[in-house]
């Protein structure tokens, strides 16, 4: 045949709109034979009887294979984006560690065969120092505000955001994020022409003008509900870490979240009320053997991607207390006189448990800090100090 | 002397109303010599120095040890209290754990030498199984809902509640205990006849009906600073597992969950938002070395204190949908079939990637199922499952 395409990334666009993501017989056939060879093999029934019968319908619908492939390439450009293939420089190469989980029970978490990208920026360069924010559509107003607020410090600190398109969660990331300034990365279950969903459109265009649109299939592919799942592992691979925000039991997050883990890299959450049901597949995160760190700020999110020798989360602040400035000493010898009331050394001394002449010493040096004053030779607390 | 008590633990009630708990010397004196023997070196000056200082101002105020020891009985009997002293068949042997974590830089730390106890169970009896729920005084509604209801399921499951006696996550706590008839247990830092604060007196009153009143200072004895902090390690002693509901990063909570952690018990805490200053200090608590486990019920709760073996908590409750029931390959059909649209057989198999043969077989289920329906020989989604 004469009519199929000669050009590896044609190759890989063509099979794309055929088979879904992660079939191990046609990764195997690429591994062999590489792209072109791969469609050859296919047109001409070279291959196995399971990958025929899958490719069959595709085939049959397609008479000119060229043709094809020249309708996605210009419906790839008219959309504004392109194809990236493994060994493109901008090719994220962490995406081969899909590779180490993958096996014949979960073939669709093998590395995608190539993804087609909307947007001005370099998506290896973006995602060098990336985080995952994830969770779920059905957010509540505590959960979008704690996504925003972190994937804005997570700009601000110079983290690049990795999520869905989806409502909720999602949005609130990348909103949070672009609102400093930041790139973020949105990962879709559909093509790169019509982001799903189409509330988000105008969202979808400002992640073009700031940051990436990012599919591993062609335009005009709808968002079906396995396309989501299988989504799920680029978003765990692309990033260092992820931090699932609100999730039900049943959110696609928790899925993300086990690939982040399958993966070795950092599963986060933060925690949210015990009582609200978006955050009980979260709090269910902490109790599984993946031992997901609980994150409250973008600083411990960064220490924590950043791992030892990385930047440490300052101690949340404390409040100071006059109180703190007292010794053990100083502080019984204050308690033990009740407000309104004066006391004799020997009765202070006896009450606070210290020797006669440790209290005479401390009760003097605490009146020159003006916490008690003598009356009568007797002690009793300074007013300035009453509240 | 012949004004020295003769009975031991008269002795070790005239040592506590004398000397704060937790001083080695003291201590290092009873287990070599036995209170009544202490109380008579003391008096007669045969002691270390520094022990000779903390008590020489109360040996001074006391003429007569003996009629000190009665009045201290009789104000024991007077508030219908009693005193527990090592030995007693009703002295929980848990709190010797202490011993494995006392040391010069923390003295204090030292087991209780006597317990002065109000109520009608058995201490050791009561607190066989049992969680200590801690937490802030300053605690926000969501704080003391989640203790509450922690308490009370608690209960019913037959675990006692340990805590102190503050406002806030303490009174949640027994109050949600009492509430299912549970037994509960509050650890004072001052006298058990006026329990503090006085505001909840009510509950005190009903604790000494249902549970138990526990201070290791005699009535009369004043809720100072210092003593809060000495009084932790009982708690943290005394149960299996620490649970820490709600505590800003200078709770008292925090120490009472450090020692949990040092005592080798199992530390837990309840999450909440992270924007609740009210939740900083235990959403710390799961960042810092002790491996605090997040609970978000009472089963958790149970599940962690006992351990391997022990009952686990079922998964949080699933919410079925329609879809749940449908196989892989029937979603992908049913998902390719947009809303409103007629397709073939060979355009719905290319668009969900099945062979054709296999989607024919499966649209006939899915009829069968109510999913699909046959218009002019084309599929469309059947009215019903259309929302």
């Amino acid at each position: 045949m004469t009519n199929l395409p000669d050009d590896p990334r044609h190759a890989l666009m063509l099979l794309s709109s055929m088979v879904e993501p992660g079939d191990a017989e046609l990764d195997d056939l690429l591994g062999d034979v590489g792209p072109v060879e791969a469609v050859r093999c296919i047109w001409e029934g070279e291959i196995p009887e399971r990958l025929r019968r899958i490719t069959s319908a595709a085939v049959a619908c397609t008479r000119n294979p060229r043709e094809r492939c020249e309708a996605l390439v210009s419906a790839t450009e008219a959309c504004g984006s392109r194809v990236l293939i493994p060994g493109d420089p901008e090719w994220p190469e962490q995406l081969r560690d899909l590779l180490l989980i993958c096996d014949t029970d979960e073939p669709h978490l093998r590395p995608p065969r190539c993804l087609w990208v909307r947007g001005d920026g370099d998506l290896a360069a973006m995602c060098r120092r990336s985080v995952a924010i994830v969770g779920a559509r059905a957010a509540s107003g505590y959960g979008k505000h704690v996504a925003q607020f972190l994937a804005a410090d997570l700009a601000e600190a110079g983290w690049t955001v990795v999520s869905g398109g989806a409502l909720g969660i999602d949005r609130a990331a990348h909103m949070g994020s672009m609102g400093r300034g930041g790139p973020t990365v949105a990962v879709l279950a559909s093509g790169v022409e019509q982001p799903y969903p189409q509330s988000n459109r105008s969202m979808f265009d400002v992640i073009v003008q700031k940051g990436m649109l990012v599919s591993e299939w062609p335009p005009c592919s709808s968002p079906m509900k396995h396309r989501f799942l299988t989504r799920n592992r680029v978003i765990a691979a692309l990033a260092a870490g992820t931090v699932v925000v609100e999730a039900g039991m049943r959110s696609g997050a928790r899925n993300t979240a086990r690939h982040t883990a399958e993966l070795e890299r950092v599963l986060m959450f933060t925690p949210g009320p015990v009582t609200s049901s978006s955050s009980v597949g979260v709090h269910r995160l902490a109790r599984e053997p993946w031992a997901a760190r609980l994150v409250t700020r973008a600083e411990e999110v960064i220490e924590d991607v950043t791992g030892i020798g990385g930047p440490m989360a300052p101690e949340p602040p404390r409040q100071r207390r006059p109180f703190d400035d007292l010794t053990e000493v100083q502080a019984r010898l204050v308690e033990a006189l009740p407000l309104g009331f004066v006391r004799d050394e020997g009765r202070l001394a006896a009450a606070a448990g210290v020797p006669v002449v440790t209290a005479a010493e401390t009760l003097d040096r605490l009146r020159e800090l003006g916490w008690v004053e003598l009356q009568d030779g007797r002690w009793r607390l300074a007013r300035s100090k009453v509240k």
